[in-house]
């Protein structure tokens, strides 16, 4: 029954039209090329649909014939999941079903299809006098259904919460191209098993998100931001928590960034001016966010509170956009540094928070009893337990010697991370990158009950085969 | 295979110990009968566990012997998902498995065992100068498992989210007695199928849930309360659009009560004097919460703005917690206030927040048109969309002669709901009173995924077999 490339493309040809089909491995180069290219893996064909209606019927060919399906976005996940493993794969990408489908700023909602880019839902949003706050590096490429597939952090996750949080309910075709009709704009349905929170997370393997109702929020009025200094993370910790207690909700944001962040962008002029109070081993950038009619001054308060306590002893708030957009774009700019720096070895790690000053220590010094001159750049959601835990080269170091020996630093570093209860993949996902990972360190009940679930929703096995679960 | 009930207590003495098997019908009382003496079924046993381990065992033996269970907690829940449906089910009572396992309040967590009171859990966070924002009526029996597993809501859903927003990590036990261990405090962890959320709200059916780890919140240090009066459902919509825009994520509550329950309430002296100021068509109890250091009057200038923009006219704010207390018994006692008014045809629904207005009315209209002289008492969670969208019997009507005219009236309400892209089960579930409804007004691709994966986790039927799915 397997159909082979030809028949594939010819099949496709028939029920999309021409313009829908790439099948010429050049044309298909922006489709197979991920960010961090690490996956060189080509496909049987890419596929335009314009219609989910056009989802379907390609995918129900796929199910008769056992041709495997990539859901594809923008192209912007890092793990592969949305790239080629086997070379056989067709990719649907969803970049043509893209329409606004209803908006209601005031009830809080909108529709939108899987393949509007994250900055199109942004501005919509924003035009309406909403906000869709999910935020993320790749915002002007990523596209919503790859967002709702990956369960997309970013960082406003502290106050709002990641993708799955920020989704009412999504419409998706299944593995035969039947469509599960899950859009709502509801707050509250408890009418059976939560099928959106399955399908949201799950790379694309259980269903191909074609549309999905998103939460919007009334915008701030008032962003009020600093960047702080601070000796450790423990202190970092304490401060977090003083300033949860206090902002509670409004604290959208709890960044860490340790020096060497700092030193890195202004010798590579990637600042026109330090944006913090001077040298310190770490920083903290904090955000809160104030509606209209509120009081100001909650971050300024926080802080004065904090210096009272002796938890802190310098700081500087933004007292103009210009302060607030360059103290966003020290903490943006901590990834393009590390590759302007040379070969980083990275992981998308969590903990339970109390635990980050320990994850921190503890990576730090196995990495450096692995590596001489290994440089830790932990920085990232300290308010979510999320650490982009990232280790560049020594200093003039060869890159690829030293990416090399890449493996055993992810072992030391995993293992901390799961001896304090933590995640090995707390943004990113599985994609292929982390699958055997998976395996290892995964509950292997939880384990069995995905591919349980697996089976029972793709019984063929067509969408995305071998990511996430191999 | 099937074992008959001398056996089942014979086997289950045999695991549990004497003292933890009921076989006596008698004695079985309190677990059989639910709160709305809607279901009469008998058991063939409760079995009362001391351990996780000995529910492992007994889901074991009930697996290899094709034996029913039903996951109890505090018997509090409203569609008999809780009691049987045949006659030969054990109900597996998780109220002696009740421990806290941890508890980190400025790291914003605690892990209790599935048999903990949900007023046990609100006072050890307390203690801990945190709080468990999940609030419902019954609190005082209700318990962690049964709370999770029905996605209980309540008050505090507004600000803080359904049980399945506030849970973080569950553990339970699987159809054939392995132990799922999703228990963490991670805030971000994208590693696999969303399991904990599918446990969640599944009522039993896909696994028997023995553990939890809940997300506590700091204390917040100022409540503001108000009553409201109100013209209209849709004034009250534009109203709570207002207090949105102002007060964002600390607007906790923002509940709709129509004259007639201050009518009823003052009637059945209920209330020790009128909280609201004066007669009015529609109330709102509106409420803010505010954390250390923020500054107070956020609802007196919201409701200041309202003023002046004509949306309301009147309106008292809580000056002392016997204001509060009082608002909120008026809130509270909607639903015993209806019963000490004769019978009530009940309806626990949710439209998108915009819709409300049509709900009420064309809902109202349509079981005026089927009975005359009923009273339409819609009153809840209005910020949520959910109301409760009740009707009482006309004065001096026969209870039963008006009971048996329920099934139009739940149609005629359905139907509204249903055009107005709502849900019929917004907060209590399905159990065995929403079965044959959820499979009329359910999209039929869902339940079918929903039979897809119940079968893949239960393959052989045994966890509250019936319920939810027929």
């Amino acid at each position: 029954m397997l159909a082979d490339t030809a028949t594939i493309v010819a099949r496709l040809t028939e029920f999309l039209g021409p313009d829908s089909v790439v099948a010429d491995p050049v044309q298909m180069g922006s489709y197979l090329n991920e960010p961090r290219k690490r996956f060189h893996e080509k496909a049987a064909a890419v596929a335009l649909p314009r219609s989910v209606a056009e989802v379907q019927a390609l995918t129900r060919f796929a199910f008769e014939h056992g041709v495997a399906l990539i859901p594809q976005g923008g192209n912007t996940g890092l793990v592969g999941a949305q790239v080629p493993l086997r070379g056989d794969e067709v990719i649907v990408s969803l970049a043509r079903i893209n329409a606004l489908r209803e908006i209601d700023a005031a009830a809080g909602h909108m529709t939108v299809e899987a393949g509007m880019i994250l900055e199109e839902a942004h501005r919509i949003a924003e035009a309406e006098g909403a906000m869709f706050p999910l935020w993320i590096a790749s915002q002007g490429s990523a596209r919503i259904g790859g967002v709702l597939s990956s369960n997309a952090g970013g960082v406003n996750v502290l106050a709002y919460g990641n993708a799955r949080e920020l989704c009412l309910g999504v419409e998706a075709v299944l593995a035969d191209g039947r469509l599960y009709k899950g859009l709502n704009a509801l707050k509250k349905d408890n009418t059976g098993y939560d099928l959106k929170d399955l399908l949201i997370g799950a790379e694309g393997t259980l269903g191909i998100i074609t549309a999905a109702t998103l939460k919007i929020f009334p915008l701030p009025a008032v962003y009020e931001t600093a960047i702080v200094n601070l000796a450790s993370p423990e202190a970092a910790l304490e401060l977090f928590y003083t300033m949860r207690e206090r902002a509670g909700m409004r604290l959208n944001a709890f960044e860490l960034v340790p020096l060497i962040g700092l030193d890195m962008q202004m010798r590579h002029g990637m600042l026109d001016k330090d944006p913090t109070a001077g040298p310190s081993p770490w920083y903290a950038l904090i955000e809160i966010s104030q509606p209209k009619g509120a009081k100001g001054g909650l971050l300024q308060a926080g802080l004065e509170a904090a210096f009272e306590a002796q938890l802190i002893d310098n700081a500087v708030v933004a007292e103009s956009l210009a302060d607030r957009t360059r103290m966003w774009a020290f903490r943006e700019q901590m990834s393009e540094v590390q590759s302007r720096e040379g070969a980083s070895i990275k992981h998308d790690v969590s903990v339970p928070i109390a635990a980050i000053p320990r994850l921190i220590a503890e990576g730090s010094e196995a990495a450096e009893a692995l590596v001489a001159g290994i440089r830790a750049v932990p920085f990232g959601h300290m308010g979510d337990g999320n650490i982009h835990f990232n280790f560049s080269q020594p200093v003039g170091a060869d890159g690829k010697t030293f990416m090399a020996g890449a493996q055993p630093v992810h072992d030391a570093v995993y293992e901390v991370v799961l001896r304090l209860g933590g995640s090995v993949s707390a943004e990113h996902g599985i994609g292929q990158l982390k699958t055997a990972l998976l395996k290892q360190v995964k509950d292997p009940v939880a384990l069995e009950m995905m591919r349980a679930i697996k089976q029972a929703l793709d019984p063929r096995g067509i969408l995305n085969p071998g990511k996430m679960l191999d």
